[in-house]
């Protein structure tokens, strides 16, 4: 079954408060913030939706209006209707997909995995994930990297139950469009807590960074859209390739990562 | 003249597209963000701001209106209009306010003013100042505590030009303040470049954590309501006291502070 097959299974709530054109965008906007719906692949079509989903046309249609006015997607005649590039940026891509980043910057994203196995995880992996003491999750270890340079290093829980089946081929595309298709969790938002380190000799080497040199290490915990956490991570990124802005005005603080390869 | 009359000195712009009332809210606002309103001192009387400035009953109205109801302040019947306590939580104030930000934390802050001297603008500080090569600026290096011990230690640069008068006093204070009190520059915005960096000798004994230990090196230009640049500093915040926050969710990125003296 392909990623968009899998992420349109769960039925949308039609108890919920919010209307269904609505739920349908949110759940299109996730497939584009993950990376499962890119510039290249067409959206379902709407008449594949009414029958997917037993709405009604108009409800199709005023979701796919919306997507349109707000500049996420376009009609492109003959074809069908795509996501736009600026769209591709939302801030979870960001947040969660590696490889669309390192692309967007006109590079050639890849991986090299350090660990990559089952364990039974430990009290607190268990409690962060919400998962019973001793359960098993894959934990993955894995050098990022642009044009071949050590970009940072990341190591991820992901509950086996959420994604029994995962291949160390899998972990060379992204992640989470896998747990997606698995598991039907839809990445929706993630929490990071930024520490400040300077790194240990083994993080150093796998980096390609002198010993003890400064480094962001990041705690992440990433929540589907029933608020269920499929993975929790640690990422170590360091000083000398990644910096961030916070802009600060009367009632608004932006967030924004700098990446250096310089 | 107090700081409230002096931020008040500037006339509002009647050829504006923003109207008067909106022009209005946002000065308050910017009062409220910098600290010089707080919850103890009541808002200039409506009366007094239609005075102040040749406004009609009806903009002054609106305007404490909007305030009212965006619960930025309340009327205290026969005492005045003050600003509600959680307005004070304004971002901005957050920010450049490190006094409020320790009390509202239930601590007492303090100062020990490290260096405190006019200087001849550096190429690199008058570029970022906006300022000729070679003019005078403040160079003040500061270690803020919060019950006595170490926070963070901060090296601002402010023109002259823009707060001819500054004494170690007024370091006590708020920086801020005074400089709005004599320049009419009323903080609107900050942007901060955050690096990781690990502490040399100086900066960690002043912090007094040990040599070598990592901490966040941040790059500050705060502007005012002119867009001007009106202090630039430099921010070392030691890891063990501080993290950061970031929430991503499919369109917006909330960033937060977080102090840990524990």
């Amino acid at each position: 079954m392909n990623n968009i097959a899998a992420a349109f299974q769960e039925p949308l709530d039609s108890t919920s408060d919010e209307p269904l054109y609505a739920q349908l965008e949110r759940r299109i906007l996730q497939l584009i913030a993950t990376g499962v719906l890119d510039e290249n692949v067409p959206l379902p079509t709407e008449e594949s939706l009414v029958k997917t989903f037993g709405l009604s046309r108009a409800t199709v249609r005023r979701c796919f209006k919306d997507l349109v006015d707000a500049g996420h997607v376009r009609r492109r005649r003959g074809l069908g209707t795509f996501v736009s590039r600026q769209s591709g940026q939302a801030s979870i891509t960001r947040s969660l997909n590696f490889s669309s980043e390192i692309r967007a910057l006109k590079m050639t994203p890849s991986s090299r995995v350090l660990e990559f196995r089952t364990i039974k995880s430990s009290a607190s992996i268990a409690q962060n994930l919400h998962i019973a003491k001793g359960a098993n999750v894959w934990r993955i270890r894995r050098v990022r990297l642009a044009d071949g340079s050590p970009v940072l290093l990341t190591t991820s829980f992901v509950p086996t139950l959420l994604c029994p089946k995962l291949s160390e081929q899998d972990l060379e595309h992204s992640l989470y469009s896998r747990i997606t298709e698995q598991s039907n969790a839809l990445p929706a938002r993630c929490e990071e807590i930024y520490d400040a380190v300077c790194l240990d000799e083994t993080d150093a080497q796998q980096l390609d960074v002198p010993i003890g040199s400064p480094a962001f290490r990041i705690h992440r915990a990433s929540m589907d859209t029933r608020n269920r956490v499929f993975e929790i991570s640690i990422i170590i990124e360091p000083a000398s390739k990644h910096r961030f802005k916070v802009s600060t005005d009367i009632d608004e603080v932006h967030f924004e990562k700098i990446f250096d390869m310089g």
